[in-house]
């Protein structure tokens, strides 16, 4: 299933995406409030998906945790810069809520950055409450899937040693389009492009840490709470966004979350 | 002014402390609603304060934002362990929500780290949206200060590199016990001792970078919300908590922040 979080005649609501009942198109079935914390009991009413604004699919009230280097060849492509171990257990960040936006809003570079780069990277959603979760059951507490963008300023996240501020900026966080509740993800694509030209191309199988261990891993520190969000890292290939760029992260049975750059 | 949040026969409310009307001890005067977004206006209702049980007096909706190595003599002791140098700016860490406890909760060693250390902290509590705020005006979005303990399992924060995971865990971020919106911070003195015995021992007037400085450039980075808390760095002698250990951040002018270690 597919989740949405969307605006629609200036108001906000969140949905499901259905094949239209005209039978050509898709439209968004109106939930009656958040399905993470709410369950999926609908309004009634049904909307064309052309006609609502699609927004972040969640915004964290507490936290986004980011996975860093959980893919070999982009752990190689970043050795000059920041280390080249293998880390024996996920290495983990985090980014705040007041960095994520949705699907086409604009990624704002900030001046005091010469080098802002996108890193296309799939994301769970936290559903349940989550505290020292064991790995075979960590799945369990992942509501969803949905793309991600760890955009990052490069220059300040090398300057500082500490990732926080060079990834923490405002607009540094896009998610989306929606949430898929079901996706099957053992061997996904995912790519990065930049203005239609494919910049980061891998499958979520080359993931040095499993979705899994991330979770259990995630909940050994912090307890995660429902519409928590975890990124799992970025494969070989980031770059740099410049102003009027568009980037588009795919996730293979996901969707597709794009952006513009200012 | 100091603002409390507490419980009283099972409620949480928001208060503020005043001298007892009958002339001896202090009571909580309860306010409607959380003072940083609502103002002060008060139910009428008069408890004396040892009937209470204080709370960290804020719960962060979106971040604590931290700062490292701002007293020259913690970045000399931290040196073989984190490095030796002086930043040119302020250098940023988060923590999470989910780490916020407040005065007399037990700070939870977690089974994994054999190091877990103290670090004493003026905490800033932020009132208003600021974004990009100049230095000059910074300190006017600061709703007021409390006393915070940075707690860090010191083996997690050295292995991992990134200070997020051995910084973050549930507990590690004690807050209170109260808000002071108007203290006289200028050469105000800070400690930390253990069991009674006294482990730092500073003055505010000693902070690499001054709290203006911290404000704006964190909001450089980062949109502040109402309610979200910057933790401005530790003096030098930080040390271990072992289980059964009592530790006390005190600031003069708000008030001596206690927590016991399990």
């Amino acid at each position: 299933m597919k989740v949405a979080r969307f605006q629609y005649e200036g108001e906000i609501s969140y949905g499901v995406l259905d094949r239209a009942e005209s039978g050509e198109g898709v439209e968004v079935v109106e939930l009656v409030s958040d399905p993470i914390v709410a369950g999926y009991d609908t309004t009634g009413r049904r909307i064309p998906l052309e006609k609502v604004r699609l927004l972040a699919p969640v915004i964290p009230r507490s936290k986004v945790v980011c996975v860093g280097k959980n893919y070999l060849d982009h752990v190689e492509e970043m050795k000059s810069e920041t280390g080249g171990e293998v880390p024996e257990e996920p290495l983990l960040f985090l980014k705040p809520n007041t960095s994520v936006i949705g699907p086409d809003d604009a990624i704002v570079r900030p001046a005091i950055s010469d080098r802002v780069e996108f890193e296309g990277e799939l994301a769970m959603v936290i559903g349940a409450v989550a505290k020292d979760v064991p790995e075979e059951d960590a799945l369990k507490y992942v509501f969803g899937f949905t793309c991600a963008n760890d955009v990052t300023a490069r220059d300040l996240q090398i300057a500082d040693g500490q990732w926080t501020r060079g990834k923490g900026f405002d607009t540094f966080c896009p998610l989306g389009p929606v949430i898929e509740t079901d996706p099957d993800l053992a061997d996904a694509r995912i790519t990065t492009s930049v203005n239609g030209e494919v910049k980061q191309d891998a499958r979520l199988s080359q993931l040095i840490f499993p979705l899994s261990r991330i979770v259990a891993h995630a909940s050994q520190a912090f307890t995660l709470l429902p519409g928590d969000v975890i990124l799992t890292g970025t494969p070989a290939g980031v770059g740099r966004l410049e102003a009027g760029d568009t980037v588009e992260v795919a996730v293979e049975g996901i969707g597709i979350l794009r952006n513009t750059v200012s």
